[in-house]
């Protein structure tokens, strides 16, 4: 079968390479129907992150079509149309329990994520508990629902992920700092968890433009200081409720622990690059500091999927541009140099 | 007057000084009826913080009766009975409306904390919405009622700091690191917010006696990698729910974080001592970081008052020894050598 492999910084190409089969009980294969690129995947695609030359391909968001179950799968059944979750929970451990299935503490590390997911069939495990069935085949929904769906295997629950630890809540004053994918939807689970007001910082028209239309109440488009002199203005001096971090930068985590109220939560969902920061300056303004990877299925399962059903969210917008799987480069060139918001990879109609 | 002085590290000494007078509009002078002295003071007085040789006493805690008030103050007369906030917030910024007194915007730092308070007189600045009024006289209560009340100038809101910063809530099972006073308030804050299961990190008997009495279900006297092997075995593996960091020092601050599940709270409120906790390695376990200086005037007119006034908490136990203001050498001494939990100043009866 077709996988993007990941051949050195800065190039991807399409391999033939073995078709995955069921090695445990609780695997299933998947036949992937829209898969995409995350903007995590090009921090080794810049060469800023370390990954082997030659490694499968960093790709960890997908639909698809249960092809195959292990023996100890309860939850779905050859046919079934599918999210695959980048996080794999057991849902019965002390982490999973409390909502933070990135954390599992049933399976080691390296199996609760995804990865090599850019590819025709994927072997998903420890699928029982966080594999996701949507109701019908992909041929019931429209273009703009499948890359909704596609959204709810990482980015749009991710973006929750950064409201929900930073305990947004009605009437709340959030900033979003990051307009990629993952800030713009942190964006709508701040307007689901009601905040009154949303400020979105981007230099980017498009982004701004989506940001708006997603329920952002103001842009702020400096950065740095003049950025965090903009947001503090705009909240009378007193900085924000919550401040969502979507990079995962030092200038982007300084910038959320800046703009943020004494007693505020940075909830940061951006992975941490650059140095670390030195959290025992902010003791005295009671900053606090929350996030990591997100609890996917716990918030796909817990309303996001329905809120996609019933057209009430679109998170799907911000794939701005699909690909074929053999067009792989040019969805990671894209992305890279923001030629799309997300770039989706559509391996059927 | 009588004040203490810090004459240089290991040695305070009594000196007379100037009465203080009004100063600005929203202060308060209060005769103190109860001092005590702080864990954090020890910092100081162990050579560990630098402070100036000859300078006034860092205490921050008092009971006493107000004397006199600037022309700005509506809440309390002359005659009155008050506990006195180590913080001294505004009650309107966004910080002290989020319950954040401690970051208070209306007040540059140094005037928001209390200072030099091991004395006959205190100025106590920005008092109106901060200062609160105790039903009565001193004379009305028991030696062990004034004792509770004296806690609630800092000790017993700032264990309840670490405890609603960790939102510790009904069923969960918390452990706190750290047996002195805070952390021994800590144990009731976690009590009276539900908390199933308590286990105190305590290697001392008196102190451990005080926190079964206080609501802890478990003790653990190991510390270090020990400590937190313990810790996990008696949440079979899980780790706790919430972690009180009742100490400020890098062992307890990793022990806290260690113990604590994926997505769990570390609630710190001691004052960070040594080198900076690189925040960036916890984010995989989604380990949440809050904490600074407590919300006093907020939780103690929010229901710390009334739980003392009614007898339903005893955080006055933590003075397990009194001293005459003259004696202020041996309550320091005492308290650094773990001959009291904490020391209480007794200016009259």
């Amino acid at each position: 079968m077709k996988s993007a492999i990941f051949v050195k910084a800065g190039q991807v190409a399409i391999k033939d390479i073995e078709k995955p089969r069921i090695e445990a009980d609780d695997d299933v294969i998947i036949r992937v129907v829209r898969s995409c690129v995350c903007g995590s995947d090009l921090w080794a695609y810049r060469g800023l992150s370390p990954k082997e030359e030659g490694s499968h391909n960093s790709g960890h968001e997908i639909i698809g079509i249960v092809e195959e179950t292990g023996s100890a799968i309860n939850t779905v059944i050859p046919g079934d149309f599918v999210i695959a979750p980048f996080t794999h929970g057991c849902g019965h451990c002390a982490a999973c329990l409390a909502g933070f299935e990135g954390g599992c503490q049933s399976h080691d590390r390296a199996s609760n994520f995804s990865s090599g997911y850019q590819a025709e069939y994927v072997r998903y495990t420890h699928a029982d508990w966080s594999l996701i069935k949507i109701p019908g085949k992909p041929s019931d929904y429209s273009q703009g629902m499948l890359a909704s769906f596609l959204s709810l295997a990482d980015v749009m629950p991710t973006g929750y992920h950064a409201a929900r630890v930073a305990n947004v809540t009605k009437g709340d004053t959030v900033a979003v700092v990051g307009d990629g994918a993952v800030g713009l939807c942190a964006v709508i689970a701040a307007k689901m968890r009601g905040a009154k007001r949303i400020i979105v910082m981007s230099r980017h028209k498009d982004r701004q433009d989506l940001a708006l239309e997603f329920g952002a109440t103001d842009i702020v488009a400096e950065r740095g200081e003049e950025g965090i002199k903009k947001v503090l203005e705009l909240t009378n001096g007193a900085g924000v409720d919550a401040a969502l971090e979507c990079v995962g930068t030092e200038l982007s985590t300084e910038t959320a622990i800046a703009i943020a109220r004494p007693g505020a939560v940075v909830g940061r969902v951006g992975v941490p690059h650059g140095d670390a920061i030195n959290f025992n300056q902010y003791f005295m303004n009671n900053i606090i500091f929350a996030g990591g990877p997100a609890s996917v299925t716990t918030y796909v399962k817990g309303g996001l999927l329905d809120a996609v059903l019933k057209g009430e969210i679109n998170p799907g917008k911000v794939f701005t541009k699909s690909y074929d799987l053999d067009a792989i480069s040019a969805a990671y060139e894209d992305m890279d140099e923001r030629k799309t918001i997300k770039s989706m990879i559509k391996m059927e109609d």
